[in-house]
């Protein structure tokens, strides 16, 4: 049976109109963790045919930020302050799998990591790793 | 009239495909500097209607890798490391405009800074900035 | 003349012991902009005989920090919640220079960035850059 | 029994003088893992009398640098190429414990992520977190 929070996050997560645009879903929400998959598709490469690093950046970010929310009041919304992320090898394989965890959760800034894994083959090889920045946001009006 | 440069970096750039798929365009190739627009589109949009954070990223990510190739031999070609990036302003209005600098060029390393400015009613205001660091590889056979 | 918010961020810094145990002062207080100098002392130095770029980090971190505090209000403490540091040339010469300035000033965050130069024979030469997140801190009851 | 790298670190440490300078020790040589304690002392303090991040963020980088360090070739030293480090909880109590461990060993980089704990009253409590990027220089003739 689906959480309020689990909801909540899905929800959010429809309105991000370029997550259907690069072709990505959400599989997971935990309390603190969040898990989203991208198929590969060639029109999401770099130069070199690989998905691009901003693509990669952009799933494990989305999926740091809603793990984030999963520890937030009902009332909040997050944004990213800032990340950082190393890329250790190239984004190739059937789909890529990043996941966001809460490190440390906090009033105004919540600590989250993140990693992206791409599947090849049936084996899961580390591509990325994120370190991010979450800020709660609850006085915009902003929505999740 | 195009130098060798130029032609290499719009080349690559045309093998993103995913710059295609997200509407962004290369404007400005110089020695160490590189600018690409990207208009704006609904369907790249986070939850609350402005720019993904990750599509802001990955165009100025771009736009540092383009810089650094600029300094890099004819042979080499360009990965991105790492970078850091801190979202100072939602990305909203007509159009970004992302700008990569190279600030340290390197034989191994390239460090580079980059900033995005979202253009609104004719005004740009800086939406976020980048620093980063690009990798050298001669011996992949890859190309740029 | 000596200004209220320059007052206030000397006073702070002097409670910072551990620049007095490494030799820092602080040199210039303008709004949005602190600079901090550091001596070279061999025994601040890494395995190679430069300076530890811990060391590196601690004065242009202050810097930032005080940097943010000259646009904060008067009630508030500064904390650093992040930063992203690339060193650029070995940290060697007479002393070492190390400039903040405020990029964003914000409510809860602000953004900085600063660089570290060392003078060599009356040259002074790029060691590090760092892009930096300093958090408001109203509620603590920290002074400054 | 001492191995040969767990000798090489220690003997690199020891000519890192800052660490004498600051009170720090390095307690384990693991393959791919290296930690260093800090006791607290009351000069090496931030304004607020808790250990300075500039402190933290020394011990941790060395630690990620001579993790990094077991990993590589016993011609090669290692520099600090990058990183980036989130505050998560005040530096008080009665030491610090430093760890470093490489994620990814590669050629020219070697990414590694650390962390630091406060130890108060027996109890480790998290400070801070990093990742890190380390260079492989071969060339240069620097030691270690």
């Amino acid at each position: 049976m689906e959480t309020s929070v689990e909801k909540r996050v899905k929800e959010s997560f429809a309105r991000q109109t370029v997550m259907a645009t690069i072709g990505a879903s959400i599989t997971v929400v935990e309390p603190g963790e969040v898990t989203i998959e991208l198929p590969f598709r060639s029109d999401l490469a770099q130069q070199h045919g690989f998905i691009h690093g901003g693509v990669v950046t952009m799933i494990v970010d989305t999926a740091c930020g809603y793990a984030a929310l999963t520890r937030m009041s009902a009332s909040a919304a997050v944004l990213t302050a800032e990340y950082k992320i190393n890329f250790l090898s190239p984004a190739e394989g059937e789909k890529l799998i990043a996941r966001g965890r809460v490190l440390k959760p906090g009033r105004a800034l919540t600590v989250c990591y993140g990693d992206v894994h791409a599947v090849k083959d049936g084996q899961e090889k580390l591509v990325a790793t994120m370190l991010a920045t979450m800020m709660t946001r609850e006085e915009t009006g902003l929505k999740d």
